[in-house]
């Protein structure tokens, strides 16, 4: 198997993302990484030669100040757009980048391209929960005016994903909304679980915001700009908690004190919401994997998202998704 | 001044709504309270009559489990329903409810009756901020299919109750956003930001959920789907991180001794996170003001919620919001 790996994106690249590659392949013989980018700054955090790495030299790169699409079609000699080339062109059977978001959504788009039969990609985070099961939510904010039918296709694919990848037997999928009554919500989608109901998902109705982190379903859909508020909201949320706990601890010398007792402790407890350690956020409905790492990955983050994509393409997650829209289309249009 | 209230609406009633109105009375000798509902068991706990306070008495009530509209058509002699009407013929110049939300919509739209010139009302919770000074959040679900034309008069009300009532003295309203960047989120977001930067506010961009509890703005302007999406985000991921703060608190004795000394640190912290204290969600956008108080409201918080309305009669939101709506439809049509 061969994944190619944008080694210029996100905060810590080249080096962590090299260091995750050489991680990886040591974890997997079957593996072999193709890193794209700058091949001296590679290089330099490459302990020897490693026959299952190769490099593809460029010196182009799109940062995260760059216009998503504009990048993607001027930069043609960029870190990401050759790393998507590769796998469009078949020398690679999944890609990684811990890049610009928007552009990485572009390159998938424009450079991989679409499964036959998917209107709009969605980009699907595994985000934790507090029995550490975690959720899949879909979409985050590939496709911000997104209508009934693509959060059913949504609904499909992350069902398919949860299934093949994470091992669950018979996902729940659940509709993010502003209560759990069937009728309740804006038209987008109250028009989405009537079709939810019609779907061949198990789906278990209306996720309510407050209940994200409870483990009420395995996969969630909403548009992708609910998605998106709602993923930040949760970052922002912890975020700020933990740093009113560390200003209420540094408060005076007994709160000090019981802090550094419980340190270790609370280091625990961030990892737990540390949502790295279920991979990346795929990028569903193209048609290779293609995984956006967070842009703060370091070499582990790094080695989960690799994890990530490898179980993508053994179990097949991008063609059983052609195949079931493919056959769903078949079964409207005999109907 | 007279308020009324609806002494049957939430978790704590009647009890802890009739306590709280002691205390408002206590407070300000000008307010005159009229509380809804069984006289019975009001009277059990007002300690003696007090003649700032009296009662209408009711048996009829709205549950939590009612639907909202039909219980309002339908239960003529619900003590909310009583409430509005106090107001609807002049004999009460606000009122509070903690009992159902949309019950409480729907008695504000039908009976209070809209300002003109205002769509469509605006629940607006005024949310806690990490610098203590708090944000108003409006809509978080009156509204749940909105335009930009009524986000921009959420923008106009809120900018009004934020200087008015909170004395700010040129508010900051920003957008809820999945980006900062101008040109960011859907179609609705855009058309919108477009609006805001020629009303008569001081618009100060989009705001990333991410940094809503940052206190980036005074006003957050959001349709109600999103709105509610966002802030029952915020309520279910502080709640489970506290939830995981205890469970890592209590899962050794090490542990065990820290939380010991720091629990009336985490309990500030908390303190800190409740909404509460801020008073009600103000409905804006109706001819008098109507306040919804937390379902789980204790005496205090229905002291702030009075406070609140006390405030809104005393600077002439409604009255603001009217001239002001007014103007602006005038400019318009003269354009």
């Amino acid at each position: 198997m061969r994944i190619a790996i944008d080694a210029m994106g996100g905060d810590h690249a080249p080096k962590e993302v090299v260091l995750g590659a050489i991680e990886a392949v040591k974890l997997n013989k079957d593996l072999h990484i193709t890193l794209i980018g700058n091949e001296e700054t590679i290089k330099a955090h490459l302990e020897s030669n490693i026959s299952s790495i190769d490099i593809i030299h460029t010196t182009e790169v799109i940062t995260s100040e760059d216009e998503p699409v504009r990048a993607v079609r001027r930069k043609k000699n960029a870190s990401m757009v050759l790393m998507a080339q590769e796998v469009k062109e078949g020398r690679a059977d999944a890609c990684i980048s811990a890049g610009n978001t928007g552009a990485l959504m572009s390159a998938g788009l424009f450079v991989v391209g679409r499964i036959e039969g998917i209107d709009r990609p969605a980009l699907s985070p595994t985000l934790p929960t507090l029995d550490g099961s975690g959720f899949l939510l879909l979409d985050v904010g590939a496709n911000v005016d997104a209508k009934p039918e693509h959060l059913v296709q949504y609904a499909i694919m992350g069902s398919i994903y949860a299934k093949e990848v994470r091992g669950i037997e018979n996902p729940r999928i659940g509709l993010m909304n502003i209560g759990t009554e069937a009728g309740k919500g804006n038209d987008l989608v109250k028009k989405t679980y009537e079709r939810l109901q019609q779907a061949p998902i198990h789906f278990v109705g209306n996720i309510e915001s407050r209940d994200l982190l409870n483990g009420e379903a395995d996969v969630v859909v909403a548009d992708g700009f609910t998605g998106n508020i709602a993923l930040k909201t949760i970052e922002g949320t912890a975020m700020s908690m933990f740093s009113m706990i560390k200003d209420t601890l540094m408060s005076n010398w007994k709160s000090k004190l019981a802090a550094g007792m419980i340190k270790n402790d609370l280091r625990g407890l961030r990892d737990k919401l540390d949502y790295s350690e279920y991979g990346g956020a795929a990028l569903f409905g193209l048609a290779s994997p293609v995984i956006k790492a967070h842009g703060s990955s370091n070499a582990r983050a790094i080695v989960n998202a690799i994890n990530q994509a490898v179980y993508m393409v053994e179990h097949n997650v991008n063609a059983t998704i052609e195949e079931t829209v493919y056959r769903l289309n078949q079964e409207e249009d005999n109907r």
